[in-house]
């Protein structure tokens, strides 16, 4: 099969530069030292990659994930690197078979996952981005309490997330230094073995983190592509001409088959007039119009909403498509 | 089955609302002078509703959505109002048990509909937003063409994209006012009984068209919400609070939750910071912060792309959920 073969919209990710990046973060992050984030491909076939490089902890960000991974036999190691309060859905982690160890930042979330029979935790610390985890100062006295309920706290998590994006890279590294200072503090507060934080943006900067939840770098998107880090885009959505007008081609990729929170996608060598629910409007720049029926690339601004739109992706060499994977672990 | 027994984010659809929009609709665009467009809700059992108000005739953008209703029993006039040139697509919409009606905009497109053995086409017309449609000055040609092809051509489509989305309610009148003399100069060199064009924002301003192709009247967003239309708001997105800070809370839904092109969602007297893949950070303005496990409603920008990240939606009135509707006609 090539990729004249497929219908269209598709999502491709090209074998040689995902091979690349898995490579590329491998060396530099070996083994444990690096805990994959599921969310960015939501794709078993493609974290079966991951593990078979060294890397047998995964990062989710749904309990979908955690389910998807274990029945999947990617069972030795799950973090659940976010708040769940939902009891029926922390007993079903808790009876998979599978190592799951969740996030927690609260008395009320330490007291659901005791509750719903889970084993393990991390305490999830604010470390300057607003969203889930505790002061620094309070993350002793939460782990004291789950190990109160019975959980075994391994340790600490917190997500540099304002600082993972940062174009400059000396003002992400400032950024990433004071947010570890807070995750260190908390981390002599609470014990335990695991210091697990880091994306993408800051998979080289982060040195106090014991493990780097990075997800973005094995398929990458153009937002993560101005930064200047060591992988390649391997991710674009195949799309096919379906209209032209005397200034402007039309392609079937819509708002349907991105993640459009950062912003449009890109085409190369085109101005990118916009998109909406199934189309793009563009115009090559030095390059004529493409025919009806032409087959273009469009490079999505952010990996991970993109991907949740799709069935499937393909994995591609050259113009042969090699296999096709589907992206499980979508929903919730 | 009560909101409270459901797991978050789970897309929810007010039932009062969603009939007052139905039956507003139907007394202003009765029977055939509505076509609704199922790819704001890409929902067989919401389509089955709008059809038992007697609008028998859909309109569709994608193969996916004419294929689904097809096997759903809904069969009478499905238009799939966009471009499609892919053959294998082509001849399996020729082969459903449907009245399948296809829009062209090219040789290409009018070859590749008779190849695959469409029966019925419309002309689609840029009548000012550039995307698909020929030029009305084109359309006669085009026209001629199909018919000299064997295809039945049904008369001419149009849509004024640029203007169904404009606050200014004159202005929406003389955009699409201005729209329309170029359709129907197109429509007279066309001829056939259809005049198709129009949306939610145009569907009491477009006396041209003698059908209205409106979708988003059904469950409506904050981004139509604010044009003063005679249509509520039936479609939220619920969450669970699952952490706080002393100046704001987290909810569970995200990115992958919400379509986002139209900006953030809104939550009813709160100020939100910012979504994640999995996460709403905001603070109510007027209230105190809600508690861990509390359940908030998030209003989506745009139903569309919001519509296609869930599986489902529930119909809820008051706390009941009285029915649960698979949406089965996401994908392409």
């Amino acid at each position: 099969m090539t990729i004249a073969d497929l219908a269209t919209p598709a999502l491709l990710v090209d074998r040689e530069a995902l091979e690349h990046n898995l490579a590329a973060m491998s060396r530099a992050l070996p083994g444990a030292r690096l805990r994959p984030h599921v969310k960015a491909h939501k794709c078993t076939a493609l974290a079966r990659l991951q593990v078979a490089r060294g890397h047998r902890g995964l990062t989710c960000a749904t309990p979908r994930e955690v389910a998807g991974l274990a029945a999947a036999g990617l069972r030795d190691d799950l973090l659940l690197a976010n708040e769940v309060i939902d009891p029926a859905r922390l007993a079903a982690l808790a009876r998979l078979d599978a190592r799951v160890t969740l996030a927690v930042d609260s008395e009320e979330t330490i007291g659901a996952a005791a509750r719903a029979g889970l084993r393990e935790v991390l305490i999830d610390v604010n470390v300057g981005l607003p969203r889930c985890g505790c002061a620094p100062e309070e993350a002793g006295r939460l782990a004291d309490l789950a190990r109160s309920r019975g959980l075994e706290v391994r340790g600490v998590m917190g997500y540099e997330g304002h600082a993972v994006g940062l174009d400059d890279r000396e003002m992400r590294a400032t950024k990433t230094e004071q947010a570890m200072q807070l995750l260190r503090s908390a981390h002599d507060l609470v014990g335990g073995e695991v210091v697990s934080a880091g994306g993408t943006g800051t998979f080289d900067l982060n040195t106090v983190a014991n493990e780097i939840q990075a997800g973005s770098y094995a398929l990458m998107d153009t937002a993560y592509g101005r930064l200047g880090l060591p992988f390649r885009r391997a991710l674009r959505v195949l799309a096919t001409v379906i209209s032209r007008a005397p200034r402007y081609a039309v392609a079937d990729c819509g708002l349907k088959a991105l993640g459009m929170d950062h912003g449009n996608p890109s085409i190369d060598g085109a101005k990118l007039w916009f998109c909406s629910d199934e189309h793009v409007t563009f115009t090559p720049q030095d390059a004529p119009l493409p025919l009806v029926g032409e087959r273009i690339s469009v490079w999505p601004a952010h990996v991970d909403p993109t991907v949740a739109y799709h069935e499937r992706m393909h994995l591609v060499d050259g113009e042969d498509v090699v296999e096709t994977w589907p992206i499980d672990l979508r929903g919730w």
